[in-house]
């Protein structure tokens, strides 16, 4: 991040409760970082983007009544959101050329380090359509997920009214956006969760290698990849016509939280993995056989057993649905049992959950023999506007203004 | 991870409940990877090893009464730790290679991984000795740290009777070594805690560049470092005589985890943050004046104030006491009050914490300015023996054999 010294001083004075950024501030900053993802765009960036590798997820509950604060607070989380995926500090007045009466308008974690190819990525929950008297706007598709069996949510760390999905080669620079964000939201928003995620478990795109999930098998081979616009259309991105059109161009995000027993998966049998997986752990290839990226053929089931997870996930079995997967290896310490809390932060964009992550979900909810070794713990259900394409447009505006 | 095919059944046998590896397991691997660090040594690696970016610290608690097996174990993590830090599985009957009808013996999710720079470095809690008739071992120096003012330590968090801080350039790596040697110590010891931390805070060699803590300043500029072997002779390494003979040429390792309340930070003046610290926040540049590394001029204390971080620190205030810091950021998630579980995961090694961290955090824990934005909940202790220099020895033979 680079601070940009000598700037004046307004750009610290409070309105409303609300930290304001300066006329500077808001415009759209150079491209400084040779490693930087453009932030303006038809969609927004850290969907189809090559998926970084690390996270810094995080939900925030509105605290505010007041519309006005909630769309300035908005604009500012624009104005900086830009400056920072372009490697810049969050605001002009940085800790480096900060006046030492205010605090400095970038916290300075990332100071020198590049953009990292940061990206910054929100949504807006169902309990967000229920203020603000705005559930005209919210597009049926957005409830709150059902219970699917075997479920165990924990409210704490469940939905939100806004989320930011923060994504970055450099776990640092993902952690200092969304403290930025935080601190810019402050009176408006409070963080109603976070999760930290160490490593990607799915590929975006098909110049990336498949990545491995913590039961160390390859995870999201099947994923929908950048490279494929015509399933993009078909099953990522919302439609006109689909439902509001604040939304159109843009995609819904479900997040789970699901923890892996590792140390049961541990003492189970390769093959017993593997028959649960319906996938080699080596190489991936599906058990009937091939490698990596052939079909499994699912009518071998002395191969691909009934309740295999490769199975019950295919699109075959789900009337055609078929997700983009951008989910996160996680470990959060231990459990005081004895065992590390660690697991999988399962992330996925789609057209429309009714068709694609619900359904999917109630299949191996109800039938996957992996579910012996997880738990769902978190859920999420965000929609996630197209990109912003004009400096003077902020995150929210064709929703709230 | 590069997965040894074809190796012989008799790896997976289970004896006293401990998993045994084979005679090749037990041999000294090759090194296969660019970015491997060396494990055998006069030191252990991971001390002053230049600061690898992530980390994966665990402390275990040992569950069996059996000595044997508590040896069985120590020699089956050695020769994991061996493979895994040059880049090979844990054991020879990895996923890749492994036969159906067991378990494998790596775990999977680096595989396809380099070395990463992993090291493996292993301490002996004071609860340890108290355990097997080992009182007569235990150096007088290790002794669970004292109550200081102001700690809010929780004990599920703290403590323990091994420690292994897996230090690496890839958190995947980190996790991945902790989880195997957990899952080759099933039985035999148990997960007390564990932290990540995903951002290096201190620099161990002139070669690298000081980092930033969530302070948003730079840290660890006076730190020990790898090429000041004077001066690690007086305050790192234990010396012949300083207490038992398994000891000498090992160090002690304290670690504290730190909360910071960053919320709190964030909304304090850039020039009261700078007097808290006692640094510019961009250069990291002394109050007193120069440049970085340039000493503080503590005669001045109009420009460093009675109250100051660096102040409190220095040597000159502590009896001459140095400490090589090698901590960690972290975020574990938020906290249930709106706020980032955020913070400092402190580790420091040293000759003798009487002389070290007990004195230097006596001083901080009364009178540093910065209290009022951190609180210590983690606390820790570990004698860290000498490197071993022979491949038939392995960890804390010196101590239990």
């Amino acid at each position: 991040m680079i601070g940009l010294a000598g700037a004046g001083v307004a750009g610290i004075a409070a309105t409303s409760g609300v930290l304001a950024l300066t006329e500077e501030e808001r415009q759209p900053p150079p491209a400084t970082s040779g490693d930087a993802i453009p932030f303006y765009g038809v969609r927004q960036a850290g969907i189809i983007t090559p998926a970084q590798d690390r996270l810094h997820f995080v939900a925030f509950d509105v605290t505010t009544s007041k519309r006005a604060e909630l769309v300035a607070m908005l604009e500012n989380w624009t104005a900086a959101a830009a400056r920072m995926t372009a490697g810049l500090d969050a605001g002009t007045i940085g800790a480096v050329g900060g006046i030492p009466e205010a605090p400095p308008d970038d916290t300075g974690e990332a100071i020198g380090l590049p953009a990292s190819g940061l990206t910054l990525t929100i949504g807006f929950g169902p309990s967000l359509f229920r203020k603000f008297g705005l559930s005209g706007q919210r597009p049926e598709a957005l409830e709150d997920l059902p219970h699917f069996p075997g479920d165990a949510i924990e409210e704490k760390i469940s939905g939100g009214d806004i989320c930011i999905q923060a994504c970055s080669h450099d776990p640092q620079v993902a952690v200092h956006a969304v403290r930025n964000l935080a601190r810019l939201g402050m009176g408006v928003v409070s963080v109603r969760w976070s999760q930290l995620g160490f490593g990607r478990t799915s590929s975006t795109s098909t110049s990336q290698a498949t990545p491995r999930n913590l039961f160390g098998f390859k995870d999201g081979t099947a994923n929908l990849k950048a490279e494929e616009p015509a399933l993009l259309d078909e099953h990522l991105w919302v439609r006109d016509g689909d439902g509001p059109a604040w939304l159109t161009g843009g995609s819904y995000l479900v997040s789970r939280k699901i923890r892996m027993v590792v140390e049961t998966w541990d003492r189970t049998p390769l093959g017993e993995q593997e028959a649960i997986v319906g996938r080699t752990k080596g190489t991936g290839a599906p058990l009937s056989g091939g490698q990596e990226f052939d079909e499994p053929d699912l009518s071998d089931k002395s191969a691909i057993p009934v309740d295999a997870h490769v199975r019950l996930a295919h699109p075959t079995q789900n009337q055609g649905a078929r997700l983009l997967r951008r989910g996160y290896n996680f470990v959060d310490g231990s459990d005081g049992l004895g065992r590390l809390n660690a697991g999988l932060f399962f992330l996925a964009y789609q057209r429309d959950p009714r068709r694609g992550f619900i359904p999917v979900q109630t299949s191996l909810a109800r039938r996957d023999s992996m579910n012996e070794y997880i738990r769902h713990v978190s859920s999420g259900i965000f929609a996630c506007p197209p990109g912003l394409q004009a400096a003077d447009d902020f995150w929210g505006r064709s929703l709230l203004a």
